[in-house]
């Protein structure tokens, strides 16, 4: 047993703890309370830390960690193509999964313990294992035009049965068709029956910009006009992303609807009356041009929502308390309501909401007996600790601010802000393929 | 001299310089390059830190630091009194120093040299000199009673005099009449002519609410209700803040115009074309309820515009690096239009911008032989050393790392994220003040 004692605990499903003890055993928790005098075991004293249940990142693409800052300031659609560019010009597997370890490295130690992945790839469930972190990681599936419907189904199904024999009870899979402007809806329909069949949960971008609404709506825009320009057909198809997912039956996978930007009252009933969840990614949504996602009128319809960073080829940092604290900003300005998202109700989506968007809730997303023991611990800067009155706010304000202390499943990745045993030669790695595709952009600007 | 040697250099009125020596001599600055191999004086290698221009604040509150988390998620009119009542009923001129101090002690941790601060007590003067750093104090006067016009003006004038000697070098005075629904426009007018005749700045917080337009547009809303219930006639005065400021006439001082949420084009047209400065408070504004201001388009107006953090009591953090990165968020969000803000434009608002809004460019805001050395240098996360490839967005991504380096006028003020000579005891007595404000606050809860 192990007993961590700290200022605070945020349980996050019962109310704040001042002077707290959670107690570890194995690789699950065994209390969550009141400071413990003379506890049986040994004591970890975290001073005035906040401990908290690992936050959960409901959305991100690992594989892409190294592609920070490469394209920034670009239209979505020719951004999309840049970054698929890039992708295959520049990198292979093995520099994938290194930028995915990278990627997990600052995760953990922004106290990120759980990881909802869509990769192209397929590398992502290795660097989820060898980092010893919680995870499921989409197997994205791409096809357009009506004739790459068996084969990239076939794709699927065989990397899925090459990869099964990697799943772990920290590691799982799942499927992601990318989204509705590249992925044919015979597919999307064919790939959803797929998952269920093969007891794997699916994950979709949805609703997140202008041109995948103009193209569902009106058959035009950027990304139509580049499917036409390969051939395909394209007809108005819909009155929008969700209402395509309730025609085609797609919803009854209860989909991960990641983004959900662009829905409308009627979207919004459906997504709570399908019980689908949804990855809000707020920072990835306001850089990238998309705008603010109706994040207060999801939860007041009863939607689960998660919070993601999304890769770090849209955002500069793996920082989900930050993505919280950006999330209560966005919705007060929106809706020109202070508190309209309250800090207690942002980290409860950066933790139990990423959970249950995951379907991980009965795991992880809370500090309570039984749970699995991901925790993740944050000293309060100086300034913050003498003049904060609430712990809600001091958590989301630690925001940037490396973990004291992360645990998955009771095994500690994080001691002091470092992770733990991480490999020695992974920076200069991640960092040579960094160069490697900022050379690969030097020269189509020189071109 | 002093030669601080950093792998990047942003001197903002020119292009990044890579591997850079910063030379100072004295309070001044000697040289700005390419790094020098073996130039006469101390050497201090910063490793490879992005060293900028020292950040400027051009608006907050720093006697209010205490105040942080106290009143979340309040209506703004709500707000203002619920502070002011905390203010009077808790807040003593030694308190409001002390966490005046400390507030400037986290700004410097975040690498801020310059403050413009808005006073009702006048401590902050002496909250600058004893912090080493730099700033105006603009000294506010209230009044929204047409008998006030007299008694106010002579209370801001003696208040002046008294503080007149009190200036420094790095120190100054200015004039705040607080806001239009706070001064009488006869007071509004008065303060500003006497500001003008002695030699001071004028700055006023302007068109920031839905509240504050409704009362000056139509008449009516919760200030205009406010104002009546004691007996204050209010009448439906002007098309919107900037349009009334026009109008009287008070455009001609030239004052920083404090937030600028709810500008439309002949707004944005005025403050242009008359030159006024405007003082942008992206996270506090968001906070607080009042939306996005349209910085792209006061840019575009050719406007002055530096940012803000406001005080601690509508923010969690003064962090000006964080302001410049969500300020990029939010323009791209809200035109839909990535990079619709540039990380260059966000950080050069963060330096050369408040410079100029405050009226000290000649002195600061830029890294040029000449000018005073008020520097400050960020190390670059691991994770982000290896993956970003501009060193703007590097700049941003630091938001909320210590600075490694501060120092105002060549005088060290942060070293190693520490700042020199700080108080041993305030962070206790600010504690204690920000625990008697929770505490007030508790009784009145219980009532």
């Amino acid at each position: 047993m192990i007993n961590y004692h700290a200022g605070w605990a945020l349980p996050i499903t019962s109310p704040p703890i001042r002077h707290a003890t959670v107690s570890v055993d194995g690789a699950c928790i065994a209390y969550v309370g009141p400071r413990l005098g003379a506890p049986p075991g040994e004591d970890r004293d975290l001073g005035d830390a906040i401990l908290l249940p690992g936050l959960v990142n409901a959305h991100t693409h690992l594989e892409l960690t190294a592609m920070r800052g490469l394209l920034p300031g670009m239209p979505f659609v020719s951004w999309i193509r840049r970054l698929t560019q890039a992708r295959s010009a520049v990198l292979t597997d093995a520099s994938m999964r290194d930028a995915a370890a990278w990627g997990i490295a600052e995760g953990l130690t922004a106290g990120i313990t759980t990881y909802g992945d869509t990769c192209a790839s397929g590398v992502v469930v290795e660097a989820l294992r060898s980092m010893g972190v919680r995870g499921i990681m989409f197997q994205e599936v791409f096809g357009p035009a009506p004739e790459q419907r068996e084969p990239a189904l076939a794709s699927l199904r065989s990397r899925i049965d090459a990869l099964r024999p990697l799943e772990t009870d920290l590691v799982h899979l799942g499927v992601s068709p990318h989204a509705p402007y590249t992925v044919h809806e015979d597919l999307l329909v064919d790939a959803a029956a797929y998952a269920v069949g093969a007891g794997l949960p699916v994950a979709i971008h949805l609703a997140e910009s202008d041109a995948e609404m103009a193209f569902l709506r009106e058959g035009e825009g950027p990304f139509a006009d580049g499917l036409r320009a390969r051939g395909i057909s394209v007809v108005r198809r819909a009155h929008s992303p969700v209402h395509l997912l309730v025609e085609l039956g797609v919803v009854l996978a209860r989909p991960l609807l990641i983004h959900c930007v662009h829905v409308d009252e009627t979207d919004i009933a459906f997504i709570a009356e399908h019980g689908c969840p949804v990855a809000h990614c707020p920072a990835s949504n306001a850089i990238l041009g998309h705008g603010i996602a109706p994040v207060r009128e999801l939860l007041d319809a009863g939607a689960v929502v998660g919070l993601g960073s999304d890769s770090m080829a849209s955002n500069d940092r793996m920082d989900l308390l930050g993505e919280a604290r950006f999330a209560t900003w966005c919705q007060a300005a929106r809706l020109h309501r202070p508190g309209a998202l309250s800090d207690t109700e942002a980290l409860t989506l950066a933790t139990l909401g990423g959970a249950r968007a995951l379907g991980l809730e009965r795991r992880v997303g809370s500090l309570e007996p039984g749970k699995d023991a991901d925790l993740a611990a944050f000293g309060i800067p100086a300034a913050q600790a003498t003049a904060l009155a609430d712990p809600w706010t001091a958590a989301l304000a630690a925001a940037g601010t490396p973990a004291m202390l992360v645990t998955v499943a009771g095994r500690e990745r994080v001691r002091d802000g470092q992770v733990v045993d991480l490999d020695a030669g992974l920076a200069a790695r991640v960092g040579a393929s960094a160069e490697a595709l900022a050379a690969w952009r030097r020269s189509l600007a020189s071109h």
